[in-house]
């Protein structure tokens, strides 16, 4: 468009942007995806369902920024955990506590992310939020392999897998309308299943069972 | 309807019903939910694409028909694997190995079956599928706790968090169109990931590291 917009104009229109995703973050924290639709977004914004088609030409290009924003969110809270001292048994936990305590508490955010039956487009999108979470676990497991606290496994795939677990672990409570008194239990024994899943510590007497794919 | 159908009728009514089905889990297979939409697969029977809903009132219903077979077969392979001899840690092995090469041979189908993107009414049902895994797993983990094979840990919690190690470490490689040569090797490392979560055997040292959810 070869007509130029003032930095008033500008400003205003960034600002009407930010409510939009703003709004649809609440609507999703509230109730999931399946409540923040168009027209209760532009309820909660007071414009009109149309105007948003102006910021956004898609209702998945406004949900992969909504999706992006809460995942980031997320990410930065098991990246601090991560940045823990401690051994990568131990980091391990924090990091997995961290996402489930989180997930529990913030439940329906977290369903949406995780296991909502969205539209397909915005189901694409959604898998790669689970990507930072992979990068995180395979950089414990490649830590604890080089610190000898782990035996040399694949760490791309371990990461993976343990992504996977807690996931679908936690899809099932998610989904329940409200806290369940299990969920103390629930976060507890996820956390030994994960940091058991990286098996024992090696030993003098056995110390690298290596694989093939080291 | 107070209309009654001769047996003639209702027969070549059920064979349309299974041609329909045996259609698109045909183009499933062959290319995913995506290539299996209701023209294609009316080309596929030799009908209308309009008959089809007569049969099936909506495109949910009659994937959850396909899955459902689909899932069933799958099903029944790995539930072979379980009712084998040996160790739980041999027959867990046994079964997620069944369950990978299978789904790295029939590719397109269990890609579908397992995360491509669908419409959310599908997706809710497909959700439904993984629970006679979970069951298959959490019997393991209960037999091999019963056995004094493995510590005592949560069967239900720890056969799901297995179920979500493998849908999420298969769902890269089905997602690449062709075969890839480190499928071999992943399918050992996911085995090997499986077995490991299980944590060591118990030793009389430490006969049991009982949690409070025991």
């Amino acid at each position: 468009m070869p007509y130029r917009r003032t930095p008033k104009v500008e400003a205003r229109l960034a600002e009407t942007r930010e409510r939009i995703i703003k709004a649809a973050l609440k609507l999703v924290a509230r109730g999931g995806y399946a409540a923040a639709n168009i027209p209760a977004i532009a309820a909660e914004v007071d414009i009109s369902a149309g105007l948003i088609y102006r910021y956004f030409a898609t209702k998945a290009d406004l949900f992969n920024e909504v999706f992006k924003r809460a995942a980031q969110t997320e990410i930065d809270a098991c990246a601090a955990a991560f940045d823990t001292e401690g051994t990568v048994r131990e980091r391990l936990a924090r990091v997995v506590e961290t996402f489930a305590r989180r997930a529990l508490r913030g439940r329906k955010l977290a369903w949406a992310l995780l296991a909502e039956p969205v539209d397909p487009p915005i189901d694409v999108a959604r898998m790669q939020f689970r990507e930072p979470y992979r990068a995180i676990f395979a950089r414990l497991v490649q830590q604890g392999i080089e610190a000898g606290e782990i035996a040399p496994q694949h760490p791309h795939l371990v990461g993976t897998a343990i992504v996977g677990a807690i996931a679908e672990t936690l899809v099932g409570p998610l989904s329940a309308p409200h806290p369940d008194e299990e969920d103390v239990d629930l976060v507890a024994s996820l956390v030994a299943f994960c940091v058991q899943s990286l098996g024992p510590q090696p030993t003098a007497a056995n110390p690298s069972r290596r694989r093939r794919h080291e």
